[in-house]
């Protein structure tokens, strides 16, 4: 077996996703998501520190593109309008052909008050180094601090209307409606 | 000693604080707080359900106050103008006379990640109520959603600034500047 097999990473977070879901994210252990996916108990641990990771690796992803994004939005932008580009680089990229898994993820979450920490957390931590890389395109702290918090509000209220069963749309469109929902509220 | 005395928990608060600030949160023990204080541990455990707590008390009767306000805002506000107005009466009402309080807490809060999270929990949960309540005078899911996150979201930056080493003004003069600030930034 080779030390990296192609494919593991996402058969080990699929696996993970449907034993969570079958049989309670508590119950679920390391053993069986890897025996689900192929791989040994190793291979998990080359890709997941422990089960709760499978479900928030992909917020330091987020995480790094949006400060990136924030860095790299023209001058010109208002922090406000730094942070809802940020937020339309990582709708389309990292969720745009994401919403099952989402969905999944997001009812597992649900499911567990430790989960729903952990999730709320991750956002903050998110809103703090947005809140940074505002600060490091020159904005004040209370202006980069308003920005950041308000505009992961936006996308909170956003990603909960993209998960919820009936939508069809995608990340990006419901941002921007959001955004103009914003607008329109506090004017 | 009788059950409940006059000023005890007045005292254990003012007690912990001082020890949390000279000694350190986690060197501080619940015997040293009630000794400074003047009790016995078992007054201490009538009031708080660990050291923790005395930190954090306050935070329940913030959201039930802010939930009874949301409730009471005029008819005609808008999601997000129940928010504001429910965040003056608890400016008023609770952080009127807090400053030392409050700058002496959040030195102890920044001390610690532990309490940094709980903070972050506490609001978060404040949030959810706050959009609940939202919900309870017909804002739909999402518009209740966005006005809390939003109406909280202002409401860390003004208290941010507010507990600020240089800060002379009031947290009700410094939210008001900040939904102004929101709404320049959202324009």
């Amino acid at each position: 077996m080779g030390r990296w097999e192609p494919g593991a990473g996402q058969r080990l977070v699929s696996a993970a996703l449907g034993l969570f879901v079958e049989e309670g994210y508590e119950r679920t252990t390391v053993a069986e998501i890897a025996a689900r996916a192929g791989v040994t108990e190793r291979t998990f641990f080359r890709y997941f520190a422990d089960k709760r990771e499978v479900l928030f690796a992909g917020g330091h992803e987020m995480k790094v593109m949006l400060v990136k994004a924030v860095a790299e939005a023209p001058a010109s932008a208002t922090p406000l309008g730094a942070v809802a580009s940020a937020l339309e680089v990582v709708a389309a990229e990292i969720f745009g052909d994401m919403l099952d898994f989402a969905r999944r993820r997001q009812m597992i979450i649900n499911s567990s008050p430790d989960l729903q920490e952990r999730e709320l957390l991750k956002l903050a931590s998110m809103t703090f180094a947005v809140a940074r890389a505002l600060r490091d395109r020159g904005a004040s702290a209370a202006g980069a601090s308003l920005a950041a918090e308000t505009g992961m509000a936006v996308f909170k209220t956003a990603f909960a209307a993209w998960v919820s069963e009936s939508n069809t749309r995608s990340l990006s469109e419901i941002i921007a409606e959001t955004f103009a929902e914003l607008r329109a509220v506090v004017a």
